[in-house]
């Protein structure tokens, strides 16, 4: 198998091994590559680079260093995206990411399980599953999201929060693990319409 | 408006516009100060430029990579300042802390809110609200601070606790969300005068 | 007293001054010596570097950048250890890891405590306590364990978990504090006997 058959072959939610050499060799090269993105000094540097690691993003990401990822061709993100500082995507499974998405500082999406069994963990077995955030989300600060998923759009998550299971569309929702507060309604309207300073 | 008029303004507590381009030049200018603070082998230049990006600084400061803020000019530090690994601070508001604080690892203040309606929050709507901790506070390993908290002097908070409203003087409080556990009292005295291993 | 007597002194669970000019010397040049481990994009020099930094280690560590620890020298470390991204261990207190023990992303081992009263912390008091991590152990991101913990082989932690007291064998623990959730059976156990992708 390529490399591409092997993220297929991942993607059915079968254990696969994670000490495959081509797996740990695409790891290192995505170390590498978010390294530059770590280093440069040039927000439009990084822009480019986000866009050559992922494998598929809209206009106008913006990501922040230290960001992280396991593989990087993983990952597809809609358009405006925005990555705070030291967001970590490790993407054994698909991460999809929706249209105006804000992920807060230290923001992580976890794709993948090592299994129970500690000999067969021993051994390099994991389960991937995908995880999917819809259009405008915004997850806040440390937030962590776990393998299989999927947040609806428009819905915010709270600091610190650990998403062990789906959560709707258009809530706030918060905590470990992560529970939903309350709907978002016409009530958080605050008049704002992009009018700057005045 | 220049740029500290701008602050001024968002100082107010109304909605403001996170997509302005000053604030963006502003934000990839921190970024920049910060790659050069966290790349630096030589302490006293760590020091040398942590206190050229803050707003103002007692004597002393110590500020280990990696360090990350918004802006850095919204935050102003007592003496004898300790951050360990990996802080960051969003300075979309003022953030001020007295003397002899110690932060540990990842310890995340964060000022800034984005709006919770989604067409408001596409368009850069945002509020910040300032932080506050008094001197002698400890804030432990991951702790998060949100918009608009106090912390009292004296205070220790644990590892991973989230701080959603303020927190009185000479207590320990922990947990998500944070709360009172008990007093400090003389009781917590150690009998260590400052000896060095004797 | 040099380097190693003021650790032995620090083992013994009496309190000592975090101010003390060779710890801070240490602590600076571990951080030298991380900033260059987390610099590299070589995997092979980066398990060079930190096979040098560290008291002890068995045969394969694997550590990603960004790795960052208190001194090094206190950490030991069994055999085909892996470390993801952004781990910090603070190594004032001796750290023990067994065997085959896999860190996520933003672990964090944290052995010493500043002093609770506010003026005896101003003048550099801490108290550091062992943490010992069993062979085959699995904590997930964000795992933060507190100084004096023990975690017994082959169990897992979850994701965002505050370890505060010790754990045993063989079980699934999460939560802040953390809590036995159950143990690890034969159920667990999926079919996977190391076949790569067939």
């Amino acid at each position: 198998m390529n490399i591409q058959e092997k993220f297929s072959y991942m993607a059915t939610g079968k254990t696969y091994n994670d000490l495959d050499p081509v797996l740990i060799a695409a790891r290192d090269r995505a170390t590498t590559k978010t390294n530059a993105l770590n280093a440069t000094n040039d927000p439009a540097e990084r822009t480019r680079l986000f866009t050559a690691l992922v494998g598929s993003t809209g206009a106008d990401p913006v990501v922040n260093p230290n960001f992280r990822c396991e593989f990087g061709t993983n990952i597809h993100v809609g358009r405006d995206f925005y990555a705070n500082y030291d967001v970590v995507m490790l993407d054994g499974g698909r991460i999809t990411i929706g249209d105006y998405v804000l992920f807060g500082p230290k923001v992580g999406l976890y794709t993948s399980n090592h299994l129970f069994d500690p000999t067969e963990r021993q051994l390099g077995g994991c389960i991937a599953k995908p995880i999917t955030i819809g259009n405008h989300c915004w997850l806040a600060a440390n937030v962590s999201v776990m393998p299989g998923v999927t947040i609806g759009e428009n819905t915010i998550v709270g600091a610190n929060s650990v998403v062990t299971h789906d959560i709707p569309a258009n809530v706030i929702a918060a905590g470990n693990p992560c529970r939903v507060l309350r709907p978002i309604t016409a009530a958080d309207k605050t008049g704002f319409v992009g009018q700057d300073f005045v």
